[in-house]
C-alpha cells in the first residue's frame, strides 16, 4: 500500500491539474459507486438521513467512529452487519480493511458522527481509498450544533441579534494559539460561536475570553450529548459556565454555544419584502428576484 | 390575535424569568407534542431525516417554504396532505392558519429548507404559536453547506488548512455594512466562509473582498441547488467567480464556499494521539481523556 500522506499529496496534485469529473456529474445525496462516508447525525437514530439509513441497513461492513456514534443507531439499523470501531485504528489499518472488503464485493459504509464536513477526518481516508482505486463519496448529515439549537429551542441566527455562525475550536493540541479565533468571533457581538469541545477545556477557554475583553455576562449554553438519551443542558455565562460544568462532572465532548442566540434573546421579527416567513438557508432577496 | 412582535417580546420577557422546562425535559430528535418545525434538508428527499420523513408522511397539513423546498420531497412524502406555500404569507395569516388546524386536531408540520437554525424564521413563528397556546418544537436538518461540501468531495474543515467555518451573509437589505464580517473571516486564512447568497450579489461581494485586501486567487466554489436534480457547480477564485456566475446566468440563491477547503487543497493527514480516524464533530482530546 502507498504511504497515506503520499497518496493524499498525489491526489492534491491531480486535483490541481484536473477536477474530479464526479463533482459535475453527481449530485449530493445521490447513491454512487463506492464506499459512502455517511454523516450519522448527532446521535438519535431518527436524525440520520433517509439515504444514510438505507445505506447502513443494506451494508455488510459498517466502520464507525466508536463511542461518537450512538450505539442505538447501530442496533437499530445494522445489527446484522459486521461492525468495526475505527477508534484506535490508523489509516494503514483501516484503508486496507475497507478496500479488501469492497474488492470482495461487500457493501461497505463508513459512519462518521455529525456531518463529515465538520471536524471529520473523512477526506484523508477517501483520498487514500481512491488512490487504491476504491471510489468513495459523502452523504451529508445533521451536525450536533443543529441538534443543540433544537434542544435550546432557538436558532443559531436570529434577526437583529445573531447575523452569523462560527464553528470553531480553541487552541490546544490540534491548533496553535495564533489560529484560535474564538475571542475575535465573540467580540463581534453578532456571531453565534459553536465550539466542538471537550468539557474539560471549557473553563480555560472562557478564562481566555475574559482576558481578551469579552463581556463576562455573554450567554453560554453547553449541550452534552445532544439528541442522545442522556442529553443534558447546562446554561450560564462566559463567567459562570466553567464552574457549572465542573459541578456537573462531565468529561466528554459537548457543544458549547456562545452568544445571545443561546438564550433566544431580544430578536426582532423579520420583515423581508412583507415576506418574513419564506424559510431558511437563503437570502430572500434572491427569491424576490426570481 | 396578539400582535406578533408583542408576542415575541412577551416570550422573551418570560424566558428571562424562567427557562422553558422542555429544554431540560426533551431531547433533540424526540417527537413531542405540538407542531414540529422540520428542517427539510438541502433538497434531495433522501437528505430529510428519518424522523422528519415520519412526521411529514403522517401530516394532515404541511406548511412549506415554497420554491425553497424541493417539490420532489413534497410529492414523495406528503402528496395526500393539504399543502400550503408560506411564501407571500405573513405571520398574521400563517399563525392562525396553523393554530386553527392544530386546535381542530389535525397533524400540522412546518417545513423549512435546510436546518431551521440557519437563516430561518422559525422561532418567531414558534413564539407566536406558543403565545396562542400551541406547542412547537424543532426537528433539525441538513444544511445546504453540507450538501455543497459533499458535492465538492471536501470537508469544510481540513487539517492544517481550514480550522474554522463561518456561515455568513454580506451587507444588503437585511444587514448593515458594519455587520458584514466576510472580509474579516476570509482574511484569517483558515476560515472556510459559507455564504447563503443570491447569485446576483456574488460579484459585488467579491469586489468588496478584493478592496478589503483579500487575495484574488483565493478559491471559491458556488454550488447552485445543492442536491437538487439541477444542481450545478461553478468554480473559480475571488477574482473570477463573479464573471463565471454571470456567464452561467443563474438568478436564484446558491451556496458560496470561499477558502482552500473549496478545492480540498494542501491539507495534512491528521495525527491525533495516533488516532486520526476517530470521526467528526468532537475534539479527540476529550475522547482520549475518557
Amino acid at each position: 500500500m502507498t504511504d497515506p500522506q503520499d497518496a493524499i499529496d498525489a491526489a492534491a496534485d491531480a486535483r490541481a491539474e484536473e477536477r474530479d469529473p464526479r463533482i459535475a456529474e453527481q449530485t449530493a445525496g445521490e447513491i454512487q459507486d463506492g464506499i459512502p462516508f455517511i454523516g450519522a447525525g448527532p446521535g438519535d437514530p431518527g436524525l440520520l438521513t433517509v439515504t444514510g439509513k438505507e445505506l447502513v441497513e443494506t451494508a455488510d461492513l459498517v466502520v464507525h467512529a466508536g463511542s461518537l456514534v450512538n450505539s442505538e443507531l447501530l442496533d437499530a439499523y445494522c445489527d446484522d452487519a459486521e461492525q468495526v470501531n475505527s477508534v484506535g485504528k490508523d489509516l494503514e489499518e483501516l484503508v486496507p480493511l475497507m478496500r479488501d472488503a469492497y474488492e470482495d464485493g461487500r457493501d461497505v459504509v463508513r459512519l462518521h458522527s455529525g456531518d463529515p464536513a465538520i471536524y471529520g477526518a473523512a477526506v484523508e481516508q477517501m483520498d487514500a481509498l481512491e488512490h487504491e482505486d476504491v471510489p468513495t463519496y459523502i452523504v451529508p448529515g445533521v451536525t450536533s450544533a443543529f441538534a443543540a439549537s433544537a434542544t435550546l429551542r432557538t436558532q443559531l441566527t436570529l434577526n437583529g441579534v445573531a447575523n452569523h455562525v462560527a464553528f470553531t475550536r480553541p487552541q490546544g493540541k490540534t491548533l496553535d494559539s495564533e489560529n484560535d479565533h474564538i475571542s475575535d468571533f465573540v467580540e463581534k457581538g453578532d456571531v453565534t460561536v459553536c465550539i466542538y469541545l471537550g468539557t474539560h477545556a471549557v473553563a480555560e477557554t472562557m478564562d481566555r475570553l475574559v482576558e481578551d475583553g469579552a463581556d463576562p455576562d455573554t450567554p453560554v449554553a453547553v449541550v452534552y450529548h445532544a439528541s442522545w438519551p442522556d442529553e443534558d443542558v447546562i446554561e450560564g455565562t462566559v463567567d459562570t459556565i466553567g464552574d457549572r460544568l465542573d459541578d456537573a462532572g462531565y468529561r466528554a465532548s459537548a457543544m458549547v454555544v456562545i452568544g445571545p442566540a443561546a438564550r433566544k434573546a431580544g430578536y426582532e421579527r423579520s420583515y423581508l419584502y412583507g415576506d418574513w416567513a419564506n424559510g431558511s438557508d437563503t437570502d430572500s432577496a434572491s427569491e424576490a428576484d426570481d
